[in-house]
């Protein structure tokens, strides 16, 4: 019984991630669906890379994953079938596998999705997470190899790195995750012309309201407001530039710039 | 093993899709559930046809289909379920299932769900999906006919039909679906006083932030605007009227009007 | 195969609940998951424990029901594992269980979850649902009684009982659930200044757009618009009081405070 995992830039209004659902019960029957998430916002993809960075790799070795944040379907962008770490993908060639096959210790094989049985021969322009992603995840879930899909594919299309020393993601409670490494010792990190001291050791180290440095689930540090949204107190988003320094600025309060 | 989807207007917040999860798995030991989609827009029961008939057929034969998009709740609206095209569906008779059942090849069998053991004696005038449909779908899962639920039902509610010519859905992406099937050449199709040619290739055959016509993962016409929202765009929504007229506008532009 | 289920308030972006499935699937293999809802308030315990008392019941006994509401996490606040009526709870120590345990009957066992086998060694101070949660509903998943997790917990943390005769939640669809047991025969219910009649047979026993009392699905009185949202027409939430009188406001619309 093959586990799917489902990343969409779909909703949950239109039913688009349920017709996905549907093709995979029928062409994989017995396999057991789990989602990742649905609401990256449309378009998306260097979210929906860090997203299924941080959530394939808690699967189970064979998992297969099937991220359809695919702002050019229909275009010439080509779809793929990609083994990493053990862990299966089907995914658009644009850059949202960069991530997670590079913390599964890189590419074990790369194929661009071909064979023409997989997909309805009546396939749609705009819907190929239904028409092509999810065919050829099911055939994987049922055990064929990545290699069986198509050819290989050569090298894959690569996100834009973002600039070191940034936000690199906000999340649903607007907190403001940074690339910056855990410190070995106190730091202040300066962010929308304010310092905060830390790491503390947790969000609810400091009184509510304020603003409180940690380090994050993905071993980085992170800005946040304790019971509130840094992001809307900063007014800032992804890309805003943070920078670390060694210290405490013990005296000052942390909003004191 | 019985395949059970589930689509509401519920939303994610409260808990009544889990409260229904739960009848359905204590009732029918071992089914397996997959959502349709649970932000339907509450009440909005056209849009709620529109979902089901798009992702219901992907599903196996033999799925139940579990719909409360249900504004009538409590009142003397009847509970049915109904056979069509091998599928199973449990919802109240607003006229949610007319799409989906035309598209399945018209009703094999369709009864009013009356069997006085399926409900709780204590049920709710405000939750049928818990103490109504979802153990109706159960006994379904459970392999029980819908001749077993009630007596037969007759003619069965209608919606009104949308007027020829119209945008008939607005997506999540802000993508305007229309009604008008697809054409043998090139047209210009009119809407919100603009005219916009093609269908083209897919989303990406104009540059960014451009209307675009494709031919939609339903075999009609779309108006989108690549990478952004065309509902937005030209500030309209379901019901607006659209035309279509053979031939090019080549040397317009696409917003030339 | 054991049933868990998933309350958070992580929303459907981040992949939080994503990763969380990822390490239930992983260490609880041949688990079966069912989502309560995800899209609780941040922080909004007290909603969360109404959403868990709604939904948990329903599911089979023997069901575990993994609960990341968590606004302390990383604080000393304690991790959980409770057993209710057949039931078992895998949840911080902030009151989110306290109402569902009594509709269930009281606690049977409360234990601290302290195993250190259960937590990676790395676990991260702002992600205890994938960390330290998800973990231990595997184990009791698994089998493992809520003993085997860590010493008896005694005295849990309870949460502020909101004054008796008020809206104690206000659901998706804008209606105002009260704490007022369901009346022997007909009353007026007053909130925001308006006395409204009641109680009905169903919200559609009045014209569309009309406010309507009725008797919820919990059990006590609910304040809807029909087709609308009460919660917007009265511009009231949560806390806002309410009164009840023996009779009838015939003659008076239901608007006419």
């Amino acid at each position: 019984m093959s586990l799917v995992t489902l990343l969409t830039d779909f909703g949950d209004v239109d039913g688009f991630v349920g017709a996905m659902r549907g093709v995979l019960h029928a062409r994989a029957p017995g396999c057991v669906l789990a989602d990742l998430a649905h609401h990256v916002p449309p378009g998306d993809v260097a979210k929906a890379a860090r997203v299924l960075c941080r959530a394939a790799p808690c699967f189970p070795i064979g998992t297969v994953h099937l991220v359809v944040v695919d702002p050019g379907v229909g275009s010439a962008r080509r779809p793929l079938a990609v083994r990493a770490g053990g862990h299966l993908f089907v995914a658009p060639d644009n850059g949202v596998l960069g991530l997670v096959v590079a913390r599964l210790g890189g590419i074990e094989a790369a194929h661009v999705v071909s064979r023409r049985d997989l997909c309805p021969p009546d396939a749609s322009v705009t819907f190929h997470g239904r028409d092509v992603f999810a065919p050829t995840a099911a055939v994987l879930a049922a055990g064929c190899g990545v290699a069986e899909v198509g050819p290989p594919a050569g090298t894959l299309v690569a996100l834009p790195s973002a600039p070191a020393g940034s936000v690199v993601e906000v999340d649903h409670f607007g907190n403001l995750v940074t690339d910056l490494p855990p410190p070995g010792g106190q730091v202040v990190v300066g962010v929308a012309g304010v310092g905060i001291s830390g790491p503390s050791s947790s969000y609810a180290a400091v009184p509510r309201g304020e603003l409180v440095l940690v380090v994050g689930s993905e071993q980085t540090l992170e800005v946040a407001v304790r019971d509130g949204s840094a992001a809307e107190r900063l007014g800032i988003g992804v890309g805003a530039a943070v920078s670390c320094t060694a210290g405490d600025s013990s005296g000052e309060s942390a909003d004191a710039g």
